[in-house]
């Protein structure tokens, strides 16, 4: 159906009149929320909607860490054609690597966030971060902060470089420029490592989310959070100025729409427009396959969960089954497929709700598309 | 001492009148509550008690997860005679099992639940669980719920079909012919995986617990749980319908007294009857070491512990010291050893108190019996 | 600057009166508080101060297990010398240790509590543990509480028996002769494993702590804590009676200064009197690397953080940055570096706060110095 509502613009799938009032319901409550909502179920388009004054059906805008579900894809790309092995040795590829005491790390614990990197010593800058190769070379002569392998933490950025260098190893190309070529491209997946310039007039601003007056919350318990998020020299606004957008970091600053992000995933795992998915079952289960749950030695959370780069659904994260997985972004956004039910779902926003991380009416869509949709 | 209560039948030792006592107030004070308790002390049984409406000196119940420990002392007697390495890959005796990236799980690794398998996928169905090899084999053609070897959680009803499995790999006989001929039979004991015929005048029934009415709590804070409990298609009452109590699952429905449940243990670990134990010292620490500790993947609690198959003790379980080991039943049975007492105890419920777990008397009596014997 | 203040004795530097107030202010506050503070910064001594009633200059007192510090720098000077290899199996060196399981556990593990032995089976008596070799030997016969490498738990006591033990297999000196000729004599640390006869004049009591009247508080929520600190047999004040100090145990019982505390973790990472730093930069990190964090199987508390036998710091332990490490006491006391900002610390006091471990004033001293003198 399209919808009929006033405030919500596109067309969802007649099972999901609940959704677009809901949907509505959002828009009518805030006159300020912007989002755009998009599914796909077992590889056909069910949801594709959007609302709100700061973005268009076609505004692209930078997710933050949904970014991170390209290197999880572009992996298991790799790992589907077996040009990398999970449980082969970082060295095997990147030699440099091992200098100390992470001669032992494995493909496996880089991907989940167990190498203990989630800064260099000294800290990286801004223009070390936003290159193809000089954060990786630092951060591979770097000790790490714990024992890789006894535990794991958010590397919020480093895992963009770390696993950018590791793809460069492994095929001589970039992760922008692989997943440019082997998934972006091919799929017709409206998002991008590294916005071109002939799209840039479709290009939306992440909006500062609002603090509650009487909020008192400290963030994060951890040592290592402020040392992990914080970047010496010269600042960046990664969402919206353009150097970081225009580079595209591959764990925070690609850009494209929901129905990009929602398409990617479906490509991936159901497949779309009739093809079969670009990545088999086994591989799926494989890249979203549980590695790590527990304290996070970053955030300083206590249950957090990641499959190979991928977070997985926990109780407080709960946008699918077991078998589930995806990546939400600082700002609200999220991104995530469930193959149980065959559902890939993704959400923008202009400005989510304080205090970020995956919006919760996000949240709740993944999961009660799910269960609309297999019923 | 024969017990001179009036409610509580059967005999205790001299030194056991407060326990007695004890027993003979629950019973004053709950005309429905019917249990039997057991226990030995260096072999010599010390108490031998039972009372309430619903099981008599002889009824034999199913105590659900107390059935487990016929696993675990199965496991130990493998162990003690070379038979099995808890070190070797599964894939050694199980080559079938190594599907799935499942080739370096560890015999001890799928002992103490961490290799992922609570559930196979698709779920299996109630037939396949009660059959001597249809659910390991999908169990073996799954891919774990997480990374073998990274986290742990209850497989509360695959375990009994996994360790069935290797059992049979290893000897030619399922866990039940093991257990049955090398440990039930030789040392009189009268708890049985699949209830002989002729003993089937007293099974007594294992009676549904009563939820208080304001009682709103969640069991479990966990994705997995509905699965790892769920089963397709029709239902079984696994305590009561014949279909399952003949069979005997190693895991929840094994059948017989609280008297059989603490010989199993004082067999095992004291001896009785003047006999040497069946396990050597060294066996009994090998088997109660603690192998994981801390969040349970699938109940979603945040202190679990397990050695080989058994629970151990932990302070919100606290039957024992940190030499002990044992396995509590969801509606309220335990049974348990520590081996630095020398106590070996049972304890049998009609129906238990919500909300299920170990009756937390009957963890007190466990405890308080290894302080008044070693006095 | 010298510290002017009537009851705060010593110097600090000139940019250190803010701390000097508040030390002032500390002593006018409660008439029993007795402390020293040492600190160097880059090398050089930036606070050196002492006051109260039980305590002088040059007093001498049992700082319990701030003295495992002696341990860890032990080490780093041994993998400093290659003659210690943290990834090497202990049975390399130590061939009786294998028994019972142990034969996989690395060095690694045995210094970062992961080997599970808190405590011996039977547990050992204060001669044992007050001896080169006979804890040690005892240790080594005993079936670990956990299998070993999934789990840690502070070895209060035994870490100081089972790394002498190491260091003598591999040295063929016990730990406290090595660290009294390759450590202590040659850097004249004011810090000694076994007190000399000379010095006795100097040693001071360590007061026992004052309990609230109503606190009900219980220490330690875990089964081991009482068998990993009880002692069999005549008893010992660690601390105050000469078996101990005269021993020196190297978990618990060396005896000095703050000033010989603060001193020898200057003396180790920065370098004094404008000598070379003892252990390189690359040593100071992999001594400091944390190992393991999280539940502590013995103290039953679920955030603690080990690297090669020192603490690190928690958000609960903040003494600093995420490079830094050091070791407090039961008492009150503790001593610290942290690399990054140069900074070694050291407090003693002669009768610390309820309930125990590091005093919190010293945490908060730790981390604002390094504050101060990095501005």
């Amino acid at each position: 159906m399209t919808t009929e509502a006033r405030l919500l613009h596109g067309t969802a799938d007649d099972r999901l009149g609940e959704i677009a009032d809901r949907l509505e319901g959002f828009l009518a409550a805030d006159p300020d929320l912007s989002f755009q909502a998009a599914a796909f179920h077992d590889g056909a388009p069910v949801l594709d909607v959007w609302g709100g004054p700061h973005l268009a059906e076609d505004s692209v805008m930078v997710p933050f860490s949904v970014t991170k579900n390209t290197i999880g894809l572009s992996v298991g790309l790799l790992v589907e054609r077996g040009e990398l092995d999970l449980d082969a040795l970082v060295v095997d590829c990147w030699p440099e690597f091992g200098a100390h005491g992470k001669d032992r790390v494995t493909v496996r614990q880089l991907l989940s966030h167990q190498a203990g990197l989630p800064q260099a010593t000294p800290a990286l800058t801004v223009a070390e971060l936003l290159d193809d190769h000089a954060a990786a070379e630092r951060l591979a002569a770097t000790t790490p902060f714990w024992y890789p392998g006894t535990a794991f933490g958010y590397h919020g950025i480093t895992i963009g470089n770390l696993a950018s260098e590791l793809v460069f190893r492994v095929t001589g190309r970039t992760l922008h420029e692989f997943y440019e070529q082997e998934i972006r491209a091919p799929h017709g997946i409206d998002f991008y490592l590294g916005l071109p310039a002939d799209q840039d007039a479709r290009k939306a601003r992440t909006l500062p989310m609002i603090k509650p007056v009487a909020d008192t919350s400290t963030m994060y318990a951890s040592l290592l959070a402020p040392l992990a998020f914080g970047m010496p020299g010269p600042q960046v606004d990664l969402a919206n100025d353009e150097v970081s957008w225009r580079f595209g970091h591959p764990a925070v600053s690609g850009t494209g729409t929901a129905r990009g992000l929602a398409r990617l995933f479906a490509a991936a795992v159901t497949g779309v427009d009739g093809a079969a998915p670009f990545l088999s079952a086994e591989t799926v289960l494989t890249i979203g396959q549980q590695q790590v749950r527990g304290y996070d030695e970053v955030l300083g959370q206590p249950h957090r969960s990641h499959s190979i780069v991928f977070q997985k659904p926990t109780p407080t994260l709960a946008f699918g089954g077991p078998r589930a997985f995806g990546h939400d972004g600082a700002m609200g956004a999220l991104a995530c497929v469930d193959p149980d039910t065959g559902i890939a779902f993704a959400w923008t926003i202009a400005r989510g709700p304080w205090p970020g991380g995956a919006d919760p009416r996000a949240l709740t869509l993944a999961s009660d598309l799910g269960t609309i949709l297999s019923r």
